[in-house]
């Protein structure tokens, strides 16, 4: 579960029949967009470019409860998105073998058991449950005058050197990597190619940024709004690290002179943005914007050392539907972790202060 | 609160009486050191060297309950830790005064009202109370095999290039800059004093190095294990970045050909160590690392622009005793939240398979 | 969401598509018998006997996820029952109507918005998701030796006098009323049909005795074991009751040199057991008994005065397929509520000693 | 722990140097008045008067933090209560015995070791703390027109029959067995008074009265608003049942034409109130009301046969100072968890509806 009070509990395997969830604590009254659910859904789908995953998924949610006519009614939203171009016969080669880098062998281990069919419920295809709810999530946000965006800002070597201020967000979709700087996207698709061709994967960056959270979001203790942004997207298959503010400087070498925001007015504008919108663990109303790095995907097209589940020494070769770069693909993946930890602190300002 | 069976709360301000904290949920029947608590204290206390706060604090736990004869009894184990050197005085300055990338503004706007007093709830002197718990944990932890080593690796531009195996860890307290390479923490120690002495403060970095946790801690999709680690991490003061895995190296630009860590035996023991001993959220029997950095401590010892809670352009004339760099002082402070995290994950993996 | 460790998340409406829920933190490696879920859901199911509402439901449990060769995987095991026998026109003429004593007006005033059809989320339509839930804890339990056993004890006045023990619990479902005494059963089924014909409801009692539990369940404050069991039954639809131990005597006129339960022998089997199995909220070893009370069920086939959603004084005209006694299929509920509390404190009690 | 958004974590052994606990979750900027909650905490101290335990407390409360200047500030409130009148060596004789109905016997065996002195944290003592958060609650459940009452309804057989709308419920206190009804209150004195001399005990009930609830607390799915309130109850020290709603009727034996309550006007106000104020788990602007049973104390003055830790038969010499009867004690209790649930709901209640 994640969540405190906008909760989600999430369900599925990757070749079982359907991806499902339930989000509990959704507040009442709200007229749900399903089709920005689906939009997001299509972000986030194998086969959408010819640099992802070529499995097939139409990926359309539905919705099993919780809704009447159109609004939210307060009690838990049901939903499933079903598996339909499911190979499982491209596994049964890996039934009793542990990938390199990947989580066949903790599974095995931590449970005695493991449904090895696309990788079971390890799989990154669980993160379509995150999506559906975070999409609602981001819906409730956009409402009340939060914006979200995420981009790619790397992959591999290849980096956006520009101010997210300097670039139109709009732009995030006109290419299938989702970087919004057009000749930074032309050498990151080169790049991803290039990988792909040559059986390899490659690591990349996003950077989500997040416009409109008013001042003081976020607890201040243990549930620091950054500590909860960085849980979520540490909890993003693939995801080595995280860092909020200092934008594009290294944090360990700045002195404190240089990096302190100064608060210009009464609404706690900063002339500079060192803390990326939150101050002891609270937001206090600049923009919040963090850095998400990602791992190449273990699974790679050339042959690899590793064991069987008795020991012995085997090669893996690889096969089933796998992307080179995961970065394109994780954006909404991104959008919907920030917005269900927003709008959940949201909520719970609600109950700031006694009145 | 933190943790979900071995639960940490914790309360106190800067200048309040005392800060403490109840962990619930500790196991019964363990011999408890606390002489250990006390020196986790003491090297996360000020005053104790030239490079670190003055305020003096002697730092010893007082237990108000669940220990009896030395053992833990299973029911909540309260304690305090007074606070003794107190001059509230200093901050009467800062009373109307928003002081730049503090919590200062944020917590007045998020509860309309703020203990100011040395930065009441929103000083690291809130860490204390992990410091305690999460020092008990470290010893339950021991107590099965797992070795918990946090050391400065970074200080401004002092970079430690040395592999973690090749430093001995046993000597991180042999300098007051917690590094065990002794040539690099002369240097840190030399610009931390050049930084004191100009009234500047500067940033840094700890690795921290676990090593003996078995095969399976970890839950795998939202509390995945360095989810988990990076959230507790997040959640100290100053934190800005949490990376686990990829030892030195740019998990962007790296390629699955390079970084798939080769599983070598049946024990789970790979070649190279690139997912930091997790895979899948899930712990793989390898070494566990982490790395986090700190920005530079926002109290500078020179006049800074803000704002009163008026709205007015004030210059803030810096006062009180700080640090001019966290991380020497916060190597317990990480120790003790991946001991907390750790343990409570020890616990829950006792919980995997129906037996 | 109900449970620490074994937790449900329910969601559906009566007639929505299908009621559903998560089961999260099963332990990997259980062998689950759908049928017996299957069993429990024909015993809670409408039309099953001439006593109980004839809504048809077949109710079979569809299970999506954490399963695998039979096997439970340790990951969130989500599942749905369909709703077949929808008849929404019945409640066309209570859209907006407040019935007495029903949920209509506190949902619609809580949330502003309410689905009406069937009762919609306020519908013990919603137990079957805990049934679901509860019947795969319940073969947990009898796996560790807890047997479980509910029945009914008192429909109207008719109440079974004779002690638990000295009825044969194996024929709880030899008649329709589910009383285990079959004089006493027939006088309780005859008191139904006779409210049944003049379209009145009757209230009754449920007794739910469970042998096998070991010392040291429960945790001693906030969560006795009694605690939590008494949350749970008092959370199914219609319960205003609950009492554990004391059995058919009165708690308050006792005495305690009459109701002190001696303990004989090390095994802490008691002599007398007033206690009914918790002491201190921590199981004794000795059977664990309680009561629950069920209201009379608020539809009634007769005219009411009541309000619409505007303060208009109207009269309600029942319709719709209702039972006029809940008790005969809140067994399997009880059951099904007893076991997920009991199983979620098995799982606890493994964390009490450090080792 | 206790409760989702205003939460209570208490510590304590009864002999140990103090009860305390913190609370996490009170909103900000509350004038607290720590004179109502000594007040409190005199209502439920020994030594009160004749007929409660002579064990002597001053019982003031000490907060360590979380308030200032008199307001809370949003953050954890620590607090603790010294215990000064510690007689262990009274228990001396008891280290080894497990003592009938105690808790004696199940610490044991749960934890492998316990803390007998006094009865350690299995005392009734621990429920100090409840009383310090459970005021704390009730004076803001005050300032927002909820009226918390409890009060004595029955000792022995000694039963008040009138309505409590027929009773002057400020009397409470004006004697020293907490029932406005002035002659039963005689009675039960004298039967308290009488079982003290003959060295026995008494089993009584507390009936619970709340006024000011508006339509629309509570969750209506497993935390329905009297599930959360029976399980507080339930884990008050010798509570063995509770019931809400069905004021001095027997629920079982009623028929739905009888006690649906008719909703009148708009406010939701019902001619009568079976219903207990709360309809579907959701209150609905009645009066919420509920009866708690307690046992008779199992500490008595007169030999008992029981079981030392090595399971040799062994008679048990009652000493200590104890209560014959307690529930004039138990009416703050009683009274503080009532408001630490409804706090609660309170601030869930927020969360109902997007705006």
């Amino acid at each position: 579960m994640i969540g405190k009070i906008f909760r989600l509990v999430s369900f599925g395997e990757s070749h079982g029949s359907c991806i499902g969830g339930v989000i509990d604590g959704c507040p009442a009254g709200f007229q749900l967009d399903s089709e920005y659910v689906n939009l997001q859904l299509m972000r986030r789908s194998p086969g959408q470019s010819k640099i992802v995953s070529q499995r097939k998924e139409p990926d359309k949610v539905e919705f099993l409860s919780g809704i009447y006519n159109g609004l939210t009614t307060g009690t838990p939203i049901g939903f499933i998105v079903k598996n339909k171009d499911v190979k499982s016969s491209d596994y049964n080669n890996l039934k009793n073998v542990f990938r390199p880098s990947h989580a066949d062998f903790t599974y095995k281990n931590k449970y005695g058991i493991r449904d090895f069919r696309g990788g079971g419920r390890s799989s990154a295809r669980e993160t379509v449950s995150r999506v559906v709810a975070g999409s609602i999530a981001q819906q409730l946000l956009k409402e009340i005058g939060v914006d979200i965006c995420a981009y790619v800002s790397k992959v591999g070597s290849v980096k956006v050197i520009k101010h997210y201020k300097d670039l139109d967000l709009s732009q995030v979709d006109s290419n299938v990597v989702r970087c919004p700087d057009a000749d930074k996207a032309k050498d990151m698709i080169k790049l991803i190619s290039t990988m792909q061709e040559s059986g390899d994967t490659i690591g990349g960056e996003i950077r989500c940024v997040v416009n409109g959270v008013p001042v003081g979001w976020g607890e201040p203790v243990f549930n620091k709004l950054h500590a909860d942004i960085g849980h979520a997207m540490l909890s993003i298959n693939a995801v080595k690290s995280f860092k909020y503010g200092f934008l594009d400087c290294d944090v360990s070498s700045s002195s404190g002179s240089v990096v302190n925001d100064v608060i210009s007015d009464i609404s706690g504008k900063t002339t500079s943005n060192y803390s990326g919108g939150i101050q002891g663990g609270i937001s206090n109303g600049n923009d919040i914007y963090c850095d998400i790095s990602f791992k190449p995907v273990s699974t790679i097209m050339k042959d690899q050392q590793s064991i069987d589940n008795l020991g012995n020494k085997i090669l893996v070769k690889a096969s089933g539907r796998h992307d080179s770069c995961v970065v394109p693909r994780a954006v909404p993946i991104v959008e919907s972790m920030m917005s269900l930890v927003l709008l959940d602190h949201y909520l719970l300002s609600k109950l700031n202060v006694f009145e």
